[in-house]
This record gives C-alpha cells, sequence and structure tokens, in this order.
C-alpha cells in the first residue's frame, strides 16, 4: 500500500475532530505509525444503555481484506465484552501521553499527546489464515519478531479464541505538542512555564522462573530495550 | 475517608470482572492509590447507536459529595463529547501497562498492567466552590501542588470550562503481575520466557520559550522527575 492510494482521514461526521480542530491530523501514514508504535487500545462497546471500556492489545495489517487496513483485537471466546462486539460498532481508541504542559495558569494546563480514533462495525474473522495471521501479528506488535519463534497455536487454542477486525477507514487523529501557550500578561508574571517530557520506558527482561538453564534473552525482547530519557 | 468505611470493591453486575476473576483487585484502598497514580482516563459515551472513547485528564476527589468519592473530568463547555456526557451513563477506564509477558506459546503471551474500570451517571458539576476544586485537583493531580502557585481563575476561563462528575461507586480494578504461565511442556521446549517491565519515565523540563530569565524548575514539576527504570 502506497501513501498515495491512502484515504485521506476524517471522512465521516463521527470521526471529524471537533473542538481543538489545530491539533487534527491529517494524515494515514502518521496515523499507521502512530498505530504501530501503541501498546495498548481502548476498546468502547455499547453494552445495554451504556458504554464500556476495556483496555486490550491489537495490532493493525495494512495489507489485510479491509480496504483501507484491519485493526485485530482478540480475546477469549467466552469473554463478554466479545460477544457484545461481535458486529457491532465499536471505537478503539489508542493514545501515548508524551508530556504534561506546565502554563502560567490553571486554564491552560494541558498534555502533550498522540491519540486514534476507530469507529466501525467489527467483523467476526472466521478465516483460519487470517485468524492465525492475525494472532500473530498481535503476538509480534508486542514483540516483533517472536511469532516466528514460537510453536504453532494448537486446534483447542484457537477455538478457544475469538478474532475480530475493525477496519480502518472511519478513524481521525490528534495531536498536541510543544510548550504552554498563555496570555502574555501571564507569562510575564513570572511563574514558571515549561514541558514535562513522558515517555515509556522498558526494564530489564526478568526470566522466567522456568526457564531452561543458559537461554539468553532472544532479539524480539532485547530489540525492545532502549535507553529511557 | 477510614479504609474501614470503604464501600467493597464490584457491587453491580455490570462493573462485575468476568474473565480473568483471578485478577479482580478487591480493594477500594488499591483502586484509589492507583487513580492518584493514573495520567490519563480513557472516557467512554455513547453518542447515538455507538460508543466513542477518548483519552482525558481527571483526578478523585474521596471527601466530595458522592459517598465513594468523585472521579472528576473537564473540558470546554463547546466539546460535543461533554454535551452528550452531561447526564448519561458513562464508562471512565484509566490502564497503565506494566510489562509485556514473553511466554512459549502465542496463546500464553499476556501485559502486566493494572486497570480501574467505573461506571456511572455523570452529574454536571454547577457549584461554583465545587468546580474550582475539581478543576484545582485535575491540575493537581499532573503536577502535585501546582495550583496553589496560580493565579485564580477568571470568570471568563470558568464559564467556557465544564466540569463533570462520576461517583466512585461502581467501580472494578484488574491487575496482572509476574512471568508467564506457561504449560510446562512448552517450558521444557527452550524457548526464553519472561516479563519485559514498562515504566513511565519522565524526561528533563523544557522550559517555555516565554519564561522570564532566572525562574528555576518548581517543585510542583520537579517532584516528577525520577529516575526511569
Amino acid at each position: 500500500m502506497t501513501t498515495s492510494a491512502l484515504t485521506p482521514l476524517e471522512p465521516t461526521a463521527r470521526t471529524r475532530v471537533g473542538r481543538g480542530r489545530n491539533r487534527a491530523v491529517g494524515d494515514r501514514a502518521a496515523m499507521h505509525a502512530f498505530l504501530a508504535e501503541g501498546l495498548v487500545a481502548h476498546l468502547g462497546v455499547t453494552v445495554g444503555d451504556h458504554p464500556i471500556v476495556l483496555p486490550t492489545a491489537y495490532a493493525i495489517d495494512l495489507d489485510g481484506p479491509d480496504a483501507d487496513g484491519s485493526l485485530y483485537l482478540h480475546g477469549s471466546v467466552a469473554a463478554r465484552w466479545l460477544q457484545q462486539a461481535g458486529g457491532a460498532t465499536v471505537c478503539v481508541t489508542v493514545t501515548e501521553v508524551d508530556g504534561l504542559v506546565a502554563a502560567r495558569s490553571a486554564f491552560h494546563h494541558s498534555m502533550n499527546y498522540r491519540s486514534v480514533v476507530v469507529i466501525g462495525a467489527t467483523r467476526v474473522v472466521e478465516d483460519a489464515m487470517e485468524r492465525q495471521h492475525a494472532l500473530d501479528l498481535i503476538i509480534d506488535h508486542m514483540l516483533p519478531g517472536r511469532s516466528a519463534t514460537l510453536r504453532p497455536s494448537t486446534r483447542k487454542e484457537l477455538a478457544a479464541t475469538a478474532v475480530l477486525a475493525v477496519p480502518l477507514r472511519e478513524a481521525s487523529m490528534k495531536a498536541r505538542a510543544g510548550g504552554p501557550v498563555d496570555e502574555p500578561a501571564d507569562a510575564a508574571a513570572g511563574v514558571w512555564g515549561g514541558e514535562l517530557p513522558v515517555r515509556r520506558a522498558f526494564g530489564s527482561p526478568v526470566p522466567a522462573e522456568d526457564n531452561l538453564a543458559g537461554l539468553t534473552v532472544p532479539p524480539d525482547v532485547t530489540a525492545r530495550v532502549r535507553p529511557a530519557v
């Protein structure tokens, strides 16, 4: 999929950014890059007369059967949220906080962040090849390259796992970066303003207690460990 | 509020943890401590026939007018989500990812995390004192102690800001910690398993370009900066 073939972001009213349009990101390639970087999604599903929002692992596939790419979620076939979400219109939101913005008034305090909101009708993935591929992508989203190092899933494991696809078509992205935007009189009053950057940091890998003796930490894990700040 | 007076968690069917009951945390004090530590909430609101999930700052007040404490959200009075959320039943979820769990099969891969789900009917906060207090709490949640260093909000700023309270009564908390739980045969097959810890790290404060000369970084900001790993 080439960048020139990408559908513009915000194609519908329900994913149009309302307040803070200056923070809207209109670039699908930027959205894809961000979704590849996020770790956890928040899935909103309507249950009866109210929404429920649950954190969940995810992955995206820009070459999947959905025209603008697919966002995959998985879970136990016994999970209530999956039973509610199958075929329903859901909202999947991925957010990373990038900084705390200390302004000179309460009003102008803010956070720096990137966030993608995807709204769409879920498709329960039934095709065995697509299911397996989606599950591999979810593993590799966490630890790139790991799925190829694992034994194949058993029939029993696959039967216990439900996979949902949400089309990446209806989506929007917002981002804020930089320091505070204060009233000039407030900046002149002498309160320190600025940004406190926030980053995700990975610690040293902790081996499982039942690891065989002599195993070294594999590249899929070590590649994640980088200096924090 | 003393710990002994806390209402037990999970008082209703809609906040009862379904799958993974072994990960349920039944302790309100643990929930309060976690909510004090989280940075961002994901708010789920029903809009028409589907949910929308948006990231937002928040704060909690265990001594507020709601019996089991209040979770406060704020936003522009012009924001669509606030217009939808006023008086409606919403879901507020706060999640922190604590680690990636590398198992020896795809099936047993997991994340370590803490997550709180609150469901409740929102109350639009009209009382001027409660509104001001809630807004101070949201600032101090980001940067503890900062609100006391700022000028009072103007009437215009307060009029432009909506504050919502969600009672902390209907809530549940889940947490996973530790290494992978694999089938013994998989652990014996020689793939490295373990946990990759994930932490939030704060970088060095970046002063605003319009800071007066000679200002030092205040304690509300420096207190946030700790070694990452």
